[in-house]
């Protein structure tokens, strides 16, 4: 069973992708970001996670009653929604349109990011098609996430997007796999469209039923039946 | 103001898209089908929006309890979930991977579908790199209705998916955009995770508001304001 996404050939594992990285960091188009740092990005470039990990996060300036009621409850930011991780050696890139606003924040320590144009990636038509191919996919999985996310019942879109993640980036453990990559309550349920306190409880009630575990204490698992047959 | 997707050259009115089109009626890869009618997809299988409309809908089996309750209710069907669109000229494929399922229905009566394999698109790369740079920016769309599902208000889903909507399908008309398909408020609640009494009362209060109104009795329209800024 493969659980890693089928186009990886231009990650930095790749000869191309070494060398394309290392004519991007002699431009000096690479920079290491801390925990949480947000990624300053601009539209029109293309990033790539060379080491550690990204997560994206939407906003969406819709609240309706702003324009129309002097309530300052009404005038709260909008949701701060965990939208996905970019593990090491994929590409990302960041297109805001009003009234939505994507941003990339650095997800682990020594986050390293190296970005082109995409003009430069004329010379490396390959390298490019793989990228293309890669944006296909993850297209893909977001119409997945998506379905997950219109289930009524809140434990439902627990379980779906775990599973999602994990199909992803799971790492192997005895007990099943394990996402290598720490993530609060509050950014599932961002993720998922409910409350910390909800998935609290529901994390509690899957860890009881043993659908979930925790490696190394704060680790999400999930047992391999949730994810194999396929 | 632009309102329509910046990749469209592989469509009907281009050169290009009508050979290809022809040539793959000519091998007798096209079907005509009536509202509500399921496209039977193949995976590794191109399809293109001929005339008509295609929405897509989404179904995710993750249901926990499944496998560990004899409580009949908890063996319900998974809700099915609309996922967008795909209008005339637009090339879509269905990826389904368990316990994730994706359908293509019809959305209106005479939707004629055109299919090809990803192979025959080696005769035409400019072809096929403006089908990668659709998905590409359909993956952005994606990210952005994420963003929308996040949000804790029912209210700022709901307008944000009609903003979304509309942003890419709108026709102008005196008020505003309206978006030319018809949707259920059934539809609209499965989209946004809400149910379809919420969906009724929103859409009354927004149409009290001014903030939305309905072209010929039943097309859902934005005024203009909450659409332009860009």
């Amino acid at each position: 069973m493969s659980l890693s996404p089928p186009f990886s050939d231009f990650s930095l594992s790749s000869g191309t992708g070494t060398e394309i990285f290392n004519w991007a960091k002699s431009h000096y188009r690479d920079h290491t970001f801390a925990k949480d740092e947000r990624v300053i990005t601009r539209s029109g470039l293309l990033y790539f996670v060379e080491k550690g990990a990204v997560r994206i996060v939407g906003k969406a300036q819709v609240n309706v009653t702003d324009k129309q009621s002097r309530n300052p409850a009404a005038n709260a930011e909008s949701e701060e929604v965990f939208l996905g991780f970019v593990g090491s050696g994929q590409p990302f890139e960041i297109v805001s349109r009003f009234p939505f606003q994507l941003v990339a924040q650095a997800h682990v320590e020594e986050t390293e990011i190296v970005w082109l144009y995409w003009e430069d990636l004329d010379r490396w038509p390959h390298f490019r098609a793989s990228i293309m191919e890669t944006f296909r996919y993850q297209h893909q999985r977001k119409l997945f996430w998506l379905s997950i996310l219109g289930q009524k019942r809140s434990i439902d879109r627990l379980m779906g997007f775990l599973v999602l993640l994990l199909e992803e980036y799971g790492q192997p453990c005895p007990e099943g796999y394990y996402l290598p990559y720490s993530l609060t309550h509050a950014q599932i349920a961002s993720a998922i469209g409910t409350t910390r306190v909800t998935v609290t409880r529901l994390i509690g009630k899957l860890r009881q039923q043993n659908s979930l575990f925790l490696q190394d204490d704060h680790l999400i698992g999930l047992p391999s039946l949730f994810l194999s047959q396929n």
